[in-house]
């Protein structure tokens, strides 16, 4: 009766809140609301796949401080990039893997909206899950909201899951 | 380790095409989709709440032979409108008592995308899904959509199950 699995995409990013190395609010939100509301004690009907795309970091802004002097410190630079998208892939796992859930990660860089609905086109998931930090109009305009972008554009049903009221950091912009 | 059962709400209309008395080919995806990709064989952990809005009908189009002559031919209308809601909700109704799945289904009047926000507000639902045309934007923009404004407005998360290519009517704004 139950088939192939129902296969879920998570875009999954890291925390933008400095110091805090770990998977953003409203990911670890959508996660949480998948298994509990979705998957519940169902762990072999589903599948979940975890994307993480890393925006090519433009302006240089989190490399104020490093100094590049040779083609090796770039090397570094990206290998520290690598790195942490593990780290973040590597949280939520860990997780699946302790719940009995399967599970595949992977990371690319990219325009996250572009590169979600993209991926959605290469991997069909049945559902595609994002996190939201439900902001208002006024700070969409500024900010953009990849939600919004893949719930128009990704060739799979989407659902957001607007992060909670009482997990909004200090500044709204931050997740 | 279930808990209570994850309530997922189900928009449903009525189709439009002249002489089908039957559920919308869009709600009826949006059903068939929730069966399938996400109650599973898991039909414990999962309760369906129907909800039908019915469109109160300004222009009397669909009266347009119908003579009324006393206030009694105004009570049968209504009486005719409500056996119609009855007979669209009853068809849901008895397929999740075959699949074993409960379920909860009632009528509502006025604007469906108002009239659905203003019910998830009141029962609080884990989660909604409306059916959708899958119109382009040329059509939208005359036919409205329902479920862009619910996917906007609902208190809740809201997935949007877009009607199968393969199914859409020779006139695509049908439904």
């Amino acid at each position: 009766m139950e088939g192939e699995p129902t296969r879920i995409m998570i875009g999954v990013s890291e925390s933008t809140i400095k110091g805090y190395p770990h998977a953003s609010i409203s990911s670890r939100g959508a996660f949480e609301w998948t298994l509990q509301k979705i998957v519940r004690s169902n762990t072999s009907g589903f599948k979940l796949l975890f994307l993480h795309v890393q925006v090519p970091d433009e302006d240089g802004f989190d490399d104020m401080d490093s100094i590049y002097a040779s083609p090796e410190d770039f090397e570094s630079m990206k290998h520290r990039d690598k790195r942490r998208g593990l780290h973040l892939l590597e949280y939520f796992v860990i997780k699946c893997h302790e719940i009995g859930i399967s599970c595949e990660a992977w990371i690319r860089k990219g325009d996250p909206k572009e590169v979600i609905c993209h991926e959605v086109k290469q991997k069909q998931p049945d559902l595609l899950v994002v996190g939201s930090r439900g902001l208002g109009p006024f700070q969409r305009v500024f900010v953009g909201t990849v939600s919004e972008f893949c719930a128009k554009h990704a060739e799979c049903p989407v659902i957001t899951i607007k992060r909670d009221a009482s997990e909004t950091p200090q500044d709204p912009v931050d997740d």
